[in-house]
């Protein structure tokens, strides 16, 4: 039985995830393309053959909607994560779950309330080849118990309009904060935070600091003004070893003196296959099957969530933040 | 519409195209398999869902059978394929065509007899990202004109049985074969062919040099005793840069006084994306649409035959072989 | 004329400072091997035909010595340079002028007192090809103006005895204080320090970030007991582009599934070039040159010093601690 | 007691081994630069405080004179070194000792005749870390008994004037033929020679193919027109495993969406360890030691040049030649 999914938010994500949907994920079809702007929810629905929308509550409703995919602005991802709770469907909702704790601690309660999960949040790199090599080299031993992990996001240039540090620490850094609890099996307990200076107006990298529970270091530079690409890496440090993503390349070019190869412009190429693996463990969840094991859920979308904030608060202040989370349901264990 | 797709052939190649048509491939269904074992076809069948059969005519003739992907042993590619033409069906015939250049001339009788287009060849290279960008590189002139291809086949180890020199020519060498038409768009004029001795008994390398008719040269090693793993490299040099396939691995690892990266065991990780798309091409035709742009078809499968008869006789005579292919004929212009 | 060099100190470090002056020093001679434990001494100077002693004090004040490298123990860096400036002979001291930043300044003042540089430390990294690269890709503008350094020490396993964090500060990090000085061209401001937990009792890594003046963000791994081997690295992110180290090795090796690059066993092999272009500078000096451009001063050796006496603290501390130097001499500017 | 040598042949290898002998050659002192050109041999001579000279043989006979680097035209290499075995002093010549496999029999004859070598040839590949490494795999059995060696040998550019096929194989290859037959232990014993066609009037590559004694095969690029930097590189394929010479980079860099490293402009940079370690080989066998166990004979020279005049006749017949050799005199064993 073919599941009718609607994607709600036509956007750069939203794009993207109807594309999955319509041409990579046998045993779904998009159904719904949804988005405030009826002409980009139309011009996507069309080209796929499905229906546009601007409600999204209509959608998450209707009958003939089986699933939903929230790639919508930020603001809308837990109001739209609670009514599709409400009306009983499964979501598959890109992060951040919300920029505020409380209101994934709503969700939380939505959740446990109906008893069952309905949320799995879009971090996708748990899908990652890479991620995936690095989680398996830790569980079986190739470089002993996890000491440091290392982390750097780096884009080529923030988009239009002013972005600030308190904004990488929370829209960019929470794919580092929810790998990091991921990879390490632990959760983090202090932060600290600090940026360099740039000469021009743009905002510079921030560096942070992270500790978990089980006494691992972690460090992240979210880098948004790179300049030279979009570069993600990561280093796992073991008592015994240490395994690191490595920059993937089909080819290398020998020209103008230089052997180089290219960098993406961007996540979509970087984690494409991350995207479809994703998008795949949540239909097969959809179809019946187990809450898939890799994925990340409105507890973990909390987590990134409170580590966010405190975040934000160690940058302001200058000093490190202790990490503080409510004890973990029984739910969610 | 569905397109009902029947995979003739349950060995290896045969269950991956099984599982790539039942899993990987929205807009078909995996409806037959087909294997002279009659288990081993109703293993992989019931593994999707699909009908298991014996017989690969009666398949192919089937009404409820709209294309055909052919996997079963290189002896059986040209009646298959010959078979689907008279049934009027499209098929997606493993490489080889045939290994003999004369049958493969007979498959092309009853194309053009046909009047169209009915047959794919599973070269799967040209759906490769690496060859993908190389070509890329060519046509938009950042190496300048191409002089060279140079081409290395490793596999770890040949399969049980006996394995000759003629065999790595005539079994392993046509993926390179294909590649080297398709990258230099030229065909091969002639041919050398020589082997070091291994101090086993083991099949040795063959190292082959070919010259195209717009005097490109092209080096080719097949080593299907390389030991250390399946690694199958090119590069491609202009006359003002070279581009080079990369190796690709996600991960690498430091420890013991070395750092790594691991080498794919077989041809199915190495190349899971290019038989992907390349089916995901064939499909892509059946439904309607043109000839696939990159697919190989008959005509290049005779040639890639010719090539290899022409070098097995180089190889056995020590000396260069001309290379002699018909007109080509208008129908495959 | 031949400069008539005396090395101090016949451990692993001066018995490589001695083959260089014996071996690759043109226009130096190997005149004295001294250390403590005369067999020692004996052993080396014999090898290169020089002289043996078990004084410093008076190998340093023998009218047949010109210049004089120091490769004793730490505690003894400081009092023998002394003695050197004293003796009005050069001295190329090994790092770390003294772990006490008091006695670096009593250096300085006796160096000040004599009108003239006398010391040149043993940061060798200046003289590595790697960084000698990266600050010309800084000055000449490649990646635009220094935003962050990371810098990561790994070393297989601490030697036999008690390591702690505050060693691996005041032993092994002062490279990584110096270079960071001497790449950024600003003085260090602020330093944090942190360590995760190891489940042996081996000395865990120490993770520290340190501020400069110029508002640049420098972060620093110090791991000991990396296991897997020798391994120093940086990376320099400006705001145009970053340059970072590259692994050196001359060859790869494909064997058994993977393909691999070997480690430095330890400093000697990864900074052997560096030794002995420091050693050709220091050389050059005593001929009658000017001050080495690229060499670390006392004064550096006092900031360095500071720098890891407030490191140890913001270990123990656990937070933020302001690193104060002295106003720069003039002597030194 | 000092080395006094003489370099004959002031152009650019002449120059780079004066500056070698007298800036990194502890032992040796540079005591005559001699060139046909007197205004260049006296530039390179007062750089170093030498002599300027612009009579070699007068030179070679000079009293104080200890030992001879020959660094002029190939065609003056074998007289020169005849001049030397007659006046009894070593002399290290730069390849090739002649293009002349005649005139390489007269200088061994007249070595032999003088009873005692005399005459190292500056094949200095064998003194490069990367083929040491590679040598030491396949002693040690790292990668199996050897099977294929392939070799790349490009240049950014031809130098001014005309250049041919038959000169990249009396030029530049002479340095593939000396690896080749020093790598494997074993006489080359047949070569065939191809060009593909550039559509410019440079000098189109040249694709060898060399057989030994012991079956195993060689492949060989001389690309002299290869555009893009001078890269020179090695593949030793053995039966369990292959080593390669990897690219020597000291620092990679992040910039305008690439990660590139850098090509060496030519070969001084590239074999500038080689060349030093060398002619250190070099003076020590003058000292007194032993023929050094790396260097090329009399005997070397005389193989390398019959290879090249059997390539020629390959590229000019367009068939396979066979390499034959004297039977290797006694002497030289």
């Amino acid at each position: 039985m073919t599941i009718r999914i609607a994607v709600i938010g036509a956007g750069i994500m939203g794009a993207d995830h109807a594309r999955i949907v319509a041409e990579d994920l046998p045993g779904a079809k998009l159904s719904v393309v949804c988005d405030m702007d009826a002409a980009r929810a139309q011009a996507i629905a069309d080209q796929y053959g499905a229906e546009a929308a601007t409600d999204p509550e209509g959608v998450i409703a209707r009958d003939d909607v089986d699933a939903v995919i929230v790639a919508s602005p930020d603001f809308t991802h837990a109001p739209l994560s609670l009514a599709c709770i409400k009306a009983g469907k499964k979501v598959m909702c890109e992060k951040p779950l919300s920029q505020s704790s409380a209101e994934c601690l709503d969700v939380m309660k939505a959740e446990e309330a109906a008893g069952s999960r309905h949320v799995m949040l879009g971090f996708m790199r748990r899908y990652d080849p890479a991620y995936i090599q690095m989680k398996r080299a830790l569980k079986d031993g190739t470089i002993g118990r996890a000491l440091m992990l290392h982390n750097w996001h780096r884009n080529g240039a923030t988009p239009a309009g002013d972005f600030t540090g308190a904004m990488a620490i929370t829209n960019s850094a929470p794919h580092e904060f929810d790998i990091l609890r991921y990879m390490l099996d632990s959760e983090a307990v202090s932060i600290t935070a600090t940026q360099p200076k740039r000469s021009d107006d743009k905002v510079a990298p921030v560096v942070m600091v992270v500790q978990t529970a089980d006494n691992q270091i972690v460090t992240i530079e979210v880098n948004n003004n790179a300049a030279y690409g979009y570069d993600v890496k990561a280093e796992l440090v073991g008592e015994t070893g240490s395994i690191a993503t490595n920059h993937v390349s089909y080819t290398r070019l020998d020209k103008d003196a230089t052997k180089s190869v290219g960098h993406d412009p961007d996540w979509r190429d970087r984690y494409a296959e991350a995207y479809r693996q994703q998008n795949r463990a949540f239909l097969a969840w959809v179809q019946g099957g187990d809450y898939p094991a890799l994925a990340s859920s409105s507890w973990d979308g909390y987590a990134a969530a409170v580590i966010a904030e405190t975040g934000v608060k160690a940058l302001e202040s200058g000093s490190r933040q202790d990490i503080t989370l409510i004890a973990k349901p029984e739910f969610y264990k």
